[in-house]
């Protein structure tokens, strides 16, 4: 094994049980993993909250790789320290250095097998693209929500979530598990061809753009005051058109989807409806737009160099 | 408003957040539940446990209603105290006794919208065979389980849990909460009849008996070796054989149905499959047996008798 180490992050969300289960396998036994020669190292995210099986014990870890607050020595919460010892051990000035970072997440929304993007580094950018052009996986670009800060794969220079659901919090479930490692050996199947310099990318890419978020409606005191519609839940990726069916109201009232000014006449996609982690977070649901970019050399180019620049890096 | 209290518990799992969303609802108008001119008491069965939105704090609430434990003052539990505190609310020797408690409950198995029923009071059968008649709800006949005692509604005169899934922890989804509200109004319409006398119960009544249960192969620190194989996840009620496939090992080997000695020749159907809080019971699956009985008259004389038996009782 040689080149640059890829760092494999499972149970960052310490209820997200599929990823670390499929993770210990790997770890019992390396040949079950398709790896394509490549040097990993696997990590449980947040090993204290897996025990736990809860998403967090302190803080959100994914919200946690701040900057300012990754140096602020005044902050003892435990996933602040553990997102330190991570950058410690796996950071690009750790003692093992990974180029690169898969952060492996299920949701309990229908997202099926994706990826999500933050922001548009060339090298994620190629990246996904590239599992894109084996898998075709839809990818959620997530970018400009400055109340979602913090994650794990910025701090690596290269890196990306695989994001597989729906499935409850806390269950085991085969076609997740099965889908987790499928997104996971394209990932990996990517990057080895970056390595040997043969990165072959689609010449598009068809990216969902986080525009914004939509909160439940809420009585004065903070509950929910209407669940979401029927015929929305499960229906993440599919189009929204104003007036269609969102919310439902506890007196059976239908309340339909209004586009927030900024996105008045363009067809919006929501994604992670009703997940059950982002209740907390006031989130019922974000909108995208459907994006057709062309796929830039520089991207390849730049992946290529990353994962070119030393054994290991 | 007169006739016998029914008390209405949602929430006995703080995670389950379906039935405690619509409880609330109920509360803010009560029109929009059809309640037969019942008697209702409304309790979220765990409000600590509910606010941390997780399953309970100290101890499973809904495995507390032992009455030995109950009466041992040197236990401390929060969850004892809730259970001391709901029976001197609403027990049959409380402050405001109710006749009858209907406990609304969600998991994650595949369950359909279906009745628990604890063992084989006379009052608890012929309140089932009464919802059955009007809805078709399964029935799961929980008996003769050492390892799973102190359920709550044991501690009323009559009373059964009603189950709906699959919905994840957490999350409040549309059609769980039709289901739940469809079961629970169908419980109230049998009720309401044994007040009026006119009790009408089908000749027969199906039920599917717990037998047994199985947990998942475990590597030797006891995590687990397999997960569940696809083809039985989300196949709750469905009859297996011998031979069929139930669990997948890491190396991909499927790993067949292996009846225990006592069930060798008969038909099982595995129930709560893949119950994401069942784990840390080391519960994958309940097996039953489906049975058909005959509905005796004496149910119903005695489910009519404890509802006529005061107003309130």
């Amino acid at each position: 094994m040689s080149g640059p180490r890829v760092l494999v992050v499972a149970a960052t969300h310490g209820n997200e049980r599929n990823a670390p289960w499929l993770l210990e396998g790997w770890r019992r036994d390396p040949t079950v993993l398709a790896s394509q020669g490549l040097s990993l190292a696997l990590e449980i995210g947040n090993p204290a909250a897996y025990a736990a099986n809860t998403r967090y014990l302190d803080r959100d870890l994914n919200r946690s790789f701040v900057p300012e607050l990754l140096v602020d020595t005044s902050r003892s919460e435990r996933e602040v320290g553990r997102a330190r010892e991570l950058l410690a051990l796996h950071g690009p000035e750790g003692q093992q250095p990974a180029a690169v970072v898969l952060d492996l997440h299920s949701t309990t929304s229908a997202m099926g097998n994706s990826l999500v993007v933050y922001g548009r580094r060339p090298e994620d950018l190629a990246l996904a693209a590239g599992i894109q052009g084996r898998l075709g996986l839809p990818i959620y670009l997530h970018e400009a929500d400055a109340a979602q800060t913090g994650f794990l794969v910025e701090r690596w220079p290269c890196g990306l979530v695989i994001e597989v659901g729906p499935v409850p919090q806390g269950v085991i479930d085969p076609t997740i598990c099965r889908q987790t490692q499928l997104g996971l050996e394209g990932a990996l199947a990517v990057i080895a061809e970056a390595v040997r310099g043969v990165l072959l990318l689609p010449q598009s890419l068809v990216v969902h753009r986080h525009r914004g978020s939509v909160d439940v409606p809420r009585e004065a005191d903070g509950s929910p005051a209407a669940c979401l519609d029927r015929r929305r839940q499960g229906c993440d990726w599919q189009p929204i058109q104003p007036g269609d069916p969102l919310f439902r109201a506890r007196n059976g009232r239908s309340l339909g989807y209004e586009p927030p000014p900024h996105l008045a006449g363009e067809p919006a996609c929501p994604l992670f409806i009703n997940e059950a982690a982002y209740g907390e977070k006031g989130i019922a649901l974000s909108l995208t737009t459907r994006e057709v970019w062309p796929v830039e050399a520089a991207w390849g180019e730049a992946l290529t160099a990353l994962l070119q620049r030393g054994a290991p890096l």
